[in-house]
């Protein structure tokens, strides 16, 4: 009996069954409570393709970080970056403002857990469901390609 | 000696060596303790001739009353709306990032002090000082002309 458990636990979770279904493939990453409280770090603007409105909030830890210019970020740092299509305002042509929601994204700093991903674990969910793998699979390799000098982080702290 | 006491209070008041020099003109609104750690309403994006990265920003009476849909805002309110040159990304070559900051502007909520203005004040500030008083008298014109049936506020609240 307890053989054909552990067999079906093995099965269960090779087919994902025990996976948490809120939670990013790979990493793990599940969106943290109250993170649309989170403060300011900086906006972003992305052209064609993509053409969105980009807020970026940090938790406590990541503000401080920020703040004393402390690289790397301790772990227990979090990053929210939340994205809009962005059309026009309806009271100003020279405004944009932001459309419906796209995507929102997540870094969270665990050194140990992430060791082999420079210490960061990566969500992006859609309409609060996480992405596929595939689209994990990009997110640590343009990170390191580009930004491994400043943690693997691309946003800075808005002046 | 009361006379001239009252003059001198008379000449000095009319040259404003007694206004608060960190106040805004015609408002008296100054920049409130803390308002970068307020919670985000929405960025936006402005393009020529301003070319800049805005994100609005609330206090808590601010943002429940955004969330509950709530019109007029409340007492108490205030919105701060920081701006920045857009300028492009150095990693991303789709992407617009904050440049040097612009303005940082406030709108405050005082039903009876601002009684002839919708009940808003508001204060414009430039590294830190209040700008001038001409600059102040276009601010609810335009508020008033565009956005009176949402209680004088452009920004909506991000979905």
């Amino acid at each position: 009996m307890k053989r054909l458990c552990m067999a079906a636990l093995a099965l269960a979770s090779s087919t994902g069954a025990f996976a948490d279904s809120a939670a990013s493939p790979i990493y793990g990453v599940t969106i943290p409570d109250g993170y649309r409280q989170w403060e300011l770090v900086a906006p972003a603007q992305e052209a064609d393709p993509l053409n969105e409105l980009r807020v970026v909030l940090g938790n406590s830890a990541a503000l401080k970080a920020y703040r004393e210019g402390k690289l790397p970020f301790p772990d227990g740092t979090v990053l929210a970056k939340l994205a809009w299509k962005h059309e026009p305002s309806p009271d100003f042509k020279t405004a944009s403002i932001p459309g419906a929601a796209t995507t929102v994204q997540f870094m969270v700093k665990d050194s140990k857990k992430y060791a082999s991903t420079g210490g960061w674990g990566f969500g992006r969910f859609i309409n609060g469901k996480p992405a596929d793998e595939a689209q994990h699979q990009t997110c640590f390799a343009c990170h390191q390609a580009l930004v491994k000098d400043r943690d693997y982080v691309f946003t800075r702290l808005a002046p």
